[in-house]
């Protein structure tokens, strides 16, 4: 039950104010979500803390998912802040096991903004979800004063229908299952970087953003057994494993020479003194498969997938990390903000 | 189809910059949503034009609707923003004859805002989500840098289930309908002026923001004859008459003397120079009913519904405001930014 005094339960002393970190994904966030917005929005759904909730609705089973998108700068190589609108809701709906089939978009645009920015996000979209084969259902649209926004933040909703008798979840995570990625890490976050700060680096990098549900229901309609699925966003591959361990309990643990980072996208972070692990993209997840189904599974995900380590026996909640030379240290969570804005 | 061609179809020298018009539900938005939203996204469900979308997914029909919400002041007699993202929400999916039950909250929080300001108004919206008996089952938090944002911005999206085999909305309105409003109209509107302009009027006035999925049910349930429901917030009343009439191509007649203002919302407009029938209100509708059943309906809706009009049988698709002294004159869609951020 929601105790509905007055009292904030995140202390004036801790965080008088809300801060960047508080929207990048890593320890400050969660802190706000566990502390603040579960204990007053509590309900069952809600407490599952998926990518998005899933819901019976009549005799079947639906995922819901929002995420507001105010990443900067709008345009960016291998994408916009409209391809990630229509991308990142569809990928939080796959991640659930649905099929995503229908959007909303809530626009809050500046007062100013050019109406050709506009029209060039708002065509992204639609070429966005034609790929990813859903439709943009109903919008809305705000305008706020000059210097009270940003250009342009877009909101999407989604919903989704689950197909497949599945539960997926941290809660369904068992030692030995394989812990599958579908590509190479750090491409969003490093794309973004290079244009928010005008950097070039010796090849271009582009945006990993990309819809994933075809491959998630691949392997749902092959019936891998597949426990639990995340993307990789805000935070990146070490802030999703970390909440995996720590929500299921259990010891998840990485072999870093088997997680794919391009040669050009190690050197940029390396420049910018940031670790692959936690740069958000935009096209990657994980999946948490059977041993016996791990075969497969790569095979259906194709030649850029890896399986980069297991689940352990142990019940410690804790994520290791195996180096190159074999030794092991824990991955934490982001703390603070590493990159404000990526999406 | 859509044609993907780079060309903005609103030319640069109409407008080429996003104004606050744009988002104030008046003729500007009209033309944006008309000349620039439609085509891009344009699919069955949206081009509907209703206050969300009327979606079949399995055996049963669903409705889905979103809105941002950028009010200022954040907190105002009768109400917050928390309240109004809550309410406006289940309102649109009212509008659609739908029972309202899950809704996701996205929210865009400026660095720097005080914690127990959002606490206040996450606490609002969950006081607000039980009195309407909807769920938040989703959400997501982004922070914008300090002067990019101003304060928090909340959307929300919501589905419903729609119980009833009604088809609502301009389409289905025909000659002879009587236009039933649910109680006295302006005062969201001038609530939110009071606050921002720090006004004092003789009385206090409130918002009458409140959620109408309980007496639209209410209708549907007693099997009224309702052709079309609209809620009567930017742009009011004017606006919302002028939409259903231009779209289902009939004239729409209604008399002013039968139209309730409070005298001290009557007031406050004259001291501010605005008509009531353009005001945003956040708990009113008008419900199309078929002649035979407007009575019921009346009895249905309370002491404070009124009967305001009647559709006539001229394909004229104006609206017209008889005056208490008998003369007849056109209403037009609201021009221009009449209270920006009044939502």
């Amino acid at each position: 039950m929601t105790d509905f005094t007055l009292a904030c339960p995140i202390p004036i002393t801790d965080y008088p104010q809300v801060l960047l970190g508080h929207g990048s994904g890593g320890r400050l966030m969660h802190h706000l979500i566990e502390s603040l917005f579960a204990p007053a929005f509590s309900n069952p759904a809600l407490d599952e803390r998926g990518d998005g909730a899933v819901l019976q609705l009549g005799s079947g089973r639906i995922a819901m998912t929002t995420d507001s998108y105010v990443v900067r700068p709008l345009f960016f190589p291998g994408g916009d802040i409209g391809t990630l609108a229509v991308n990142g809701t569809v990928n939080d709906l796959a991640m659930c096991g649905a099929r995503p089939l229908y959007l909303s978009a809530g626009f809050i645009l500046e007062e100013g903004l050019p109406m050709e920015t506009l029209w060039r996000v708002v065509l992204s979209m639609r070429q966005a979800a034609d790929a990813a084969g859903v439709t943009v259902v109903t919008g809305d649209t705000k305008v706020v004063d000059r210097g009270k926004g940003d250009g342009i933040f877009i909101n999407t909703a989604g919903i989704g229908v689950i197909e497949h008798d599945v539960r997926l979840g941290p809660a369904s995570v068992r030692p030995g299952d394989v812990i599958i990625l579908n590509g190479d890490l750090g491409r969003h976050g490093m794309a973004i970087m290079a244009a928010r700060e005008g950097l070039t680096f010796e090849s271009d990098i582009e945006s990993d953003c990309a819809p994933l549900a075809a491959p998630v229901l691949a392997l749902l309609d092959a019936r891998v057994e597949v426990h639990c699925l995340r993307d990789l966003t805000r935070g990146g591959l070490a802030s999703s494993l970390v909440e995996i361990a720590t929500t299921s309990g259990l010891q998840i643990q990485v072999r870093e020479s088997d997680i794919p980072v391009r040669e050009d996208v190690r050197g940029a972070c390396e420049i910018l003194g940031l670790d692959p692990m936690y740069v958000a993209n935009e096209g990657r997840f994980v999946a948490f498969v059977a041993p016996q189904d791990a075969g497969r599974a790569l095979d259906i995900l194709g030649p850029e997938a890896v399986a980069i380590g297991e689940v352990q026996e142990e019940r410690s909640g804790l994520v290791t990390l195996q180096s190159a030379i074999g030794a092991n240290r824990i991955v934490d969570m982001l703390s603070g903000e590493q990159l404000p804005r990526i999406c």
